[in-house]
């Protein structure tokens, strides 16, 4: 496991739920962890959908924390019966669930302290907790692993108590270059030949169709300002010598 | 490897690129791919996003084509240099690329047949074609493995010509009970009840929050519309019976 400035560290993200692989619901918390991580220097480099089943979670869950620096889960942490990740964590760590009676004790200044909403304030032995700045009980934490709602809101709010635990390492830069009027098959040889003398970088094309207008995004990306920076240039003169003319860098989306 | 009528037929889909994994491009894909599969019988119970790399392309491909009856990627079949999916496939089944004459005499009645565009005619050996009624080259099955464009609207247009060749199983049907007003820590109980009394069924419940209103969608699944449509009235009353009085079913998204 690498880190420190400079390494590149890693992360998988685990999205838990029957709802996210039906297709009944759109999962938008990857997009969201991931500019978070890539912010704090932490690149996810896989992401696993799994149903609501503990064998399911753990299995992946015990396959994904030997392979990267951190792994972060969404969804199963509430109270209903199909909400198992906490059950599911403990069987992957092979340690017992305990009843955290900080969370008891704040959940009975707010509501009846249900049999259900009691499952919510079981944590895996050795685990701590993750702050839940919107509403609810809080998520938790055990060795590389960050446990945290599905809910957008409320995982975007414990999300905010993940980034300084986090020991990461350079931030991987990025930026975008705009081809319009030409499409890949006329970009792709002088990006190849980019990209071939820069191997420590990444180059990417992802074309685009929109009525009237076509082309692609040429997205580089490094850890090294200096060379991104000088890739770009280099991105540009090799398209327009290639007489590909409609070329611009263009501001990364928010 | 289940088929037939009645019987649970599986899929992994495996999105390729880097650019979901950065954040930077929020995937759609897997929403369209677990429709459509679910109108054809078939369950998508596994997801990855990998980056473009082919080792972890086809160290996946491997472990889901082996776990699952049908495979679907998305990404990386474009003309440009980061565009390896045929290359990881062909590594995957242990065969050899070859150029499809067909496609490169399609190719010739609208482009200039540069090398890069030659790169989208190379088909694993044993593999067929899937038609792309949108743009560009086609697809390709392999296997139970069927490589699509990573552009939605070329993706949807090639899983058109996916269905067809499909053993589905029993289509799972679902139904959505709506409570507003009441918290998951009220809905638990009555919910775990009924799940126990019908364990071949799936309950899943999704709270929402919106300004002014909260509460949770419950989502039963089953193949066996009979027990479906016992099991929505039983949940019904018995969230009634619980004192839970804002309760209705409601209409399943398009």
């Amino acid at each position: 496991m690498a880190s420190g400035q400079g390494a590149v560290v890693t992360a998988a993200v685990l999205i838990i739920g029957d709802e996210i692989l039906s297709g009944r619901t759109q999962d938008t918390n990857l997009r969201d962890i991931a500019r978070y991580l890539g912010v704090h220097g932490v690149d996810v480099s896989e992401v696993r959908i799994v149903p609501d089943v503990i064998e399911e979670i753990a299995g992946a869950l015990n396959q994904l924390r030997a392979k990267y620096d951190y792994v972060v889960t969404t969804g199963g942490i509430g109270p209903t019966h199909d909400d198992i990740t906490a059950d599911a964590v403990a069987a992957a760590f092979g340690v017992e669930l305990y009843e955290d009676p900080g969370i008891i004790a704040e959940m009975q200044g707010k509501w009846e302290v249900t049999p259900a909403r009691r499952r919510m304030a079981r944590i895996p032995a050795g685990g701590g907790l993750v702050r839940n700045p919107v509403q609810g009980p809080p998520g938790f934490t055990i060795g590389n692993v960050f446990v945290l709602a599905g809910v957008p809101s409320i995982m975007r709010g414990m999300l905010q108590d993940v980034g300084h635990r986090l020991k990461g390492g350079a931030v991987t830069l990025s930026r975008t270059v705009r081809v319009a009027g030409s499409g890949e098959g006329v970009i792709a040889a002088p990006l190849e030949t980019v990209a071939k003398a820069h191997p420590t970088m990444s180059l990417g094309s992802y074309p685009f169709f929109a009525p009237g207008c076509f082309g692609s995004n040429l997205v580089l990306r490094s850890r090294d300002a200096a060379e991104l920076e000088a890739t770009v240039r280099e991105l540009i003169a090799a398209l327009k010598a290639a007489g590909i003319t409609d070329v611009a860098e263009v501001a990364e989306e928010a």
